[in-house]
This record gives C-alpha cells, structure tokens and sequence, in this order.
C-alpha cells in the first residue's frame, strides 16, 4: 500500500510518516513503525526522501532478489496473470504455465510457454522454483497443491476457492476474488444506510 | 475467510468457534466475536449447524440481495473476470464490460456483452449499477475512475496499481497483483531463513 501510494504520488520530493498516514487513512504511530522497520533514512522533521523511501520499501519486499514463478491452470485467469507484465518490478519472473489439456500445450502468452503438467516437478526442480499460482477450478485445487508441494514449490497464492491443506513450511495465500467483491458490495450496502 | 472454509469441509454437522479458530489459525476470541456478530443461531458446547453458518454469513455479505457490477477495461484481466462464474454464489451478476477499443466492442463473453465507453453513464443509471471495477492501465485509471464516480457508482474495486482519488462517498478496494505476489515472495524469503 505504501509503495502504491509513494508510486502514485508524483509531487513532492520528501514524504513524511504523517503525511502518509492522512493520505491513506491510517493511524499515525503504525505507519511510523512501519516505515522505520523497513528504512533508516528518515530524518526528524524533513521526513523520507521519497526516492530513498520506495527503494528501502521495494528491497524489503524482496524486489532485488529475483525469483521466478509458476501458474498452473491455463484458463482464463491463470493465462491472463500469465501475460501480466506488472510483477518485475518486484524482481519477479512468471516462467511458465502448467496444464493438462493439449489444446493449450504448446501455446504461449508473451514469449511465455504452456507445459504440460506431467512435466511440473522436472521443471521447478532444474529451475529452483520456489513460487506456484493455482488457478485451476475448485475440485483439482488440492491436487495441484499437492503436486506443487512435492515438486519443492513452499509459497503459493491460490485463486480457487478452497483452503488448500498444505504441509508446515510452505505459505498459502489465498485469493478468493467472488469474496473479495462480495466484500466490496457489503461494504456498499451499509454504507448506504 | 470463514465462508471458504466451511465451503470446502465437508464433513462435520456442526462447527464450532474454536476448531473454526484453530484450522484457520486465528484468535478464538475474534472467531466467536465475528461469528456471533453474523449468526444468532450458535449454541453453547455444540456450536453452530454449518448449514446455519454458511446462510448468515452468506446473507451479511450481501448474498441474498442481488446486485449488478460492470468492469471498465477488456484486456486480459477484464475478459477473465467478465467470463468469472464465481460471484453468482454471492448475488452478484457482473453485467458488461467497457471499452474504447473497437475491435473489442461488440463482443461477449458468457453472453455478457462489451460495450462502448461512451455509453458507460447512460447504462448505469438505465440499470442502477453501483459497483464498478477497473482493469486499465494504470494511465488511465483516474481517468476512468471519475466517469465511473460522475455516473452513480459507489463502490470501486481497482486492479490499476495507482491509487485513485475519489469522492468521500466512494468506496474503493485496491488490489494490486504485483504487490501481492511480492508480498507473498518475502514472506516465503523470510521463511527460508
């Protein structure tokens, strides 16, 4: 959300823990402390330069680290994150898409390929690919997940809605983008009364 | 969160606040709080009938009444989300998308149509919409967002990674793809150590 903002806002050269903490609508001391924790190059009263601010921000998210990733579920989700080009900025690569239907093997999406799933543990073990995306249909999420984390995958983000049982080491994020409009409508409707 | 996992376990009756808690790894103290915020129908040492659960949580976010969304931008993301069977569960319909291409316009995707920017106004007020969602290019996303917040939309979910300036009576949910794929990435980094 910080580097959201810092990236949008094109104005001023310094930005202040306040300043920030108005404009997004946050509580003050929680910014504060968050800023500190990933940047020591605020200075009393003038605040952050905000070059320095977004850089400290985009290495705390791991941005000057590579990394590449994985999706597998060639639909219409699953090809569309695969064309996105928003993600290397953060020092991340989508390397390919994973699928069982022929029709879509073969195929790529911005120099991107579709493999065949049979090939997913081979291919993350050669690449050292520690990243997976599901975006197939609910009823095949937890075998893909399954597949996934015997194939060395240990964080994934999950768009189909179910909470996927994975092992201890391994970060699941899920996605559930129905809930999160369903959320944005509910929010709608109270804030009509 | 708690309407996707009790979608996905199939197998108890009855669920309670603290094995809810304890599988979603959460403060059994909020899991009550928020449970009995949502459903009088809990009831001590048994806890709730899971079909019970699932229909008031369903009907707090809105699912009973029925609401129309469109979606601003036909690129990649647009079309999946336009072609998304997922929201329906949740009373939402996502009724057309927008777009100044006119290759594009003309179109549909699961019978739902893309029309022209141009008739964005008129076909908000003629269908009382009041959720918009925005997939442009983050150029031209404050952009888009005005027409949508001048044409009777409330409530704004954007995927442009900008953050937008709108109306106090506007609501709007940011969802920036790169950065959760980055957050996710430092967290598995973090892990790793």
């Amino acid at each position: 959300m910080y580097l959201q903002y810092l990236s949008s806002d094109n104005e001023d050269k310094y930005v202040s823990a306040t300043g920030i903490a108005k404009a997004l609508d946050l509580g003050e001391v929680q910014v504060r402390k968050d800023l500190s924790s990933v940047s020591s190059r605020g200075k009393p009263k003038v605040g952050y330069l905000k070059q320095d601010l977004i850089e400290d921000l985009t290495a705390a998210l791991g941005g000057d680290q590579k990394s590449s990733a994985v999706i597998v579920g060639a639909g219409k989700l699953g090809m569309a994150l695969l064309g996105f080009e928003g993600f290397s900025a953060f020092g991340l690569d989508i390397a390919a898409a994973f699928d069982t239907d022929s029709a879509k093997i073969g195929q790529t999406v911005n120099g991107r390929p579709i493999l065949p799933l049979d090939g997913f543990a081979d291919y993350c073990k050669k690449n050292s690919i520690r990243i997976g995306i599901i975006t197939v249909p609910a009823p095949a999420a937890q075998t893909v997940c399954d597949i996934l984390t015997q194939s060395g995958i240990t964080a994934i983000w999950n768009f189909a809605p179910v909470t996927l049982d994975v092992p201890k080491n391994v970060i699941v994020r899920e996605e559930n983008l129905a809930l999160s409009l369903a959320h944005l409508k509910s929010l709608s409707n109270n804030n009509l009364l």
